[in-house]
């Protein structure tokens, strides 16, 4: 936990806690993304955010922590959701653009690995579950309560229920299946969920 | 990988292969049950079935493969599928029995560490995959393809996106979200899945 090496951005005097905070987290995101979780250790970040290993431990309960949170800021980006005023629309760009970050971007395996890990390791669980996956439903539900002010969802439509009948479908496929999928999945879920498949039966 | 000790039924003579594979299946079922994937180790098996660990070493690659194939074995009576030729009941039968598998007879816990496993282990990620989760998809194909034939679900219904959206959805929320959820989810999960989120609006 000692500063053995001097870090290569020190030369520029001390940063702001949130510049550095930033840093780390889209240090970690790369390492996360290219290398996978086994790749996140506090001693390869510090290196390449150019941070100090205490500052790690300060902040970060381990390293599996520090790369779920990271994982949220480089997917936050690309996951957005848009408001078309068109619900079916807006859930199939939106989960094209997630299954391809899975399958093209290189997020199937840290994804993988970070739930993975998250069953038996209790920091990493917090972290997946606070800092990613239950914010991302908040951001799935928000964009659903519109849809259904805007009388394109019932009221009595469980937005709880949307939410995992169409990632947790993609998830399934993912760690439990572990089947290959890609984006020509995303209009039938999406139709499936809206309309039902018995529909026309 | 000696028998260094005598195994507790060897009195008995030579047991034939069917039955000593099936006593340690219900073994290893029973102990992954109630202590979790850790307590499955060759040692401890081969003690509770009265087997060797030879014979164990000969049949599986590693305790995850015979924990996931125990698994399978112990949950496919309580996760059978009805044909009452009701799509809508049977599936909200089969669905009640696995969640109350999951939340209430615990399997929850083993079955988090197994698919937890199966991300970074090779082995544990075969023996889940084709020894539980792709045979189980099959399964419920069968009975989802019988009510297609009885004009229940249109010729064109996705069955495996309905599989997605039914156990998958309980999947998500045990190992994605890790929320807590009980069996009066299964209704809506099937009628949203079935008759759509969408309807009415």
């Amino acid at each position: 936990m000692t500063e053995q090496r001097t870090p290569p951005r020190r030369g520029r005097g001390r940063r702001p806690a949130a510049e550095v905070r930033a840093e780390v987290l889209a240090a970690t995101g790369h390492l996360l993304l290219r290398e996978g979780l086994k790749a996140v250790t506090f001693d390869r970040v510090a290196r390449e955010a150019g941070s100090s290993k205490v500052t790690l431990y300060k902040w970060w309960p381990s390293p599996g922590a520090l790369a779920a949170e990271a994982y949220f800021a480089q997917s936050e980006p690309v996951l957005a959701f848009p408001d078309t005023g068109d619900i079916r629309a807006d859930l199939i760009s939106q989960l094209t653009a997630f299954v391809r970050w899975l399958t093209e971007e290189g997020a199937a395996t840290p994804v993988s690995e970070l739930v993975g890990a998250a069953q038996t390791d209790p920091d990493v669980a917090r972290a997946w579950t606070e800092e990613y996956a239950r914010p991302r439903r908040e951001l799935a539900r928000m964009r659903l309560r519109a849809a259904q002010q805007q009388g394109q969802l019932p009221e009595d439509a469980d937005l709880d229920v949307i939410v995992d009948q169409l990632w947790g479908a993609c998830y399934h496929r993912l760690l439990v299946l572990k089947v290959p999928f890609d984006q020509t999945l995303v209009p039938r879920l999406v139709d499936q969920a809206l309309y039902g498949a018995a529909r026309g039966a």
